[in-house]
């Protein structure tokens, strides 16, 4: 027997968690969605892993393109984290409308002005439940000037600095 | 050709993270590690993961016990997380001296003061380079009433209040 759903939901409102959009692109097509589910697994090789919901329209995406980039948000980033996290089938508006877009090498759509991108192709995944665990190796990174990050923590976003 | 591990250190330094002691009890003995790379996994059926080193010694121990707990730390704490980061082969002495411990359903070590504590049995795990994924069915969980967070974030600790 495990925990009841919603005691399970408010103990990880405790879990805090950078808030990231993980992007992909290629023959399946361009998509995006917020995830806060994503960790650093091992550097050696550089790898991590995103939680995606199998029934989301972004995770078949993922899995044709074989690729995607985890764009780490910054303290500005709250509306957009929005706008990835109820998109639906409109996530290409996403892209129109939010945000300024480059790409790296795995051509996942990468935030110009996010703390961080982490560009990876995938290399395994897991499922479990309803999800599946993606493995990226990270084939490339790219850091911005400044290291303001957000954080989703109580069901709240929270800006964060190494000053707070 | 993946990226640089440093470059890639940076890059994950910007991930912010909650701050998680990881236990576990049983017939292999009792251990604890601090760990950054938690996250949830799913509602259906509630599950979490936990990426451990397997050169580390709590990683035998989880696997051989079935079982482990996440203590998610609260923003008092960073000094138990620096005693269980560094602990080594003298772990018991982090739960004898720092610390109030006690046990819910797996009988793994459970933090008292702990923002929340998550318990869980071990479902499967997944090799991923240097590390190991445990994925956890949630058994139970404890929320103390506080709800102030302890981020790692730019290598350093960040107390974390829904008011920041």
């Amino acid at each position: 027997m495990s925990v009841p759903r919603d005691d399970f939901r408010s103990a990880m409102a405790r879990l805090g968690a950078a808030v990231n959009v993980v992007t992909t692109d290629g023959r399946a097509g361009r998509r995006g969605l917020t995830a806060s589910a994503v960790c650093s697994v091992t550097d050696a090789p550089p790898t991590v892993l995103v939680c995606v919901r199998r029934a989301s329209r972004t995770h078949p995406v993922i899995e044709a393109n074989g690729v995607f980039c985890v764009n780490v948000l910054a303290a500005s980033h709250a509306a957009l984290a929005d706008r990835f996290a109820t998109s639906g089938k409109d996530a290409e508006i996403g892209f129109s409308t939010t945000g300024s877009w480059t790409t790296l090498r795995s051509g996942s759509p990468v935030l110009t002005d996010a703390s961080v991108a982490v560009d990876c192709e995938v290399i395994g995944s897991h499922r479990c439940g309803s999800h599946d665990v993606f493995f990226g190796r990270v084939l490339e990174v790219r850091l911005n000037a400044s290291a303001q990050g957000l954080i989703y923590f109580q069901r709240t976003y929270v800006p964060l600095g190494v000053n707070n």
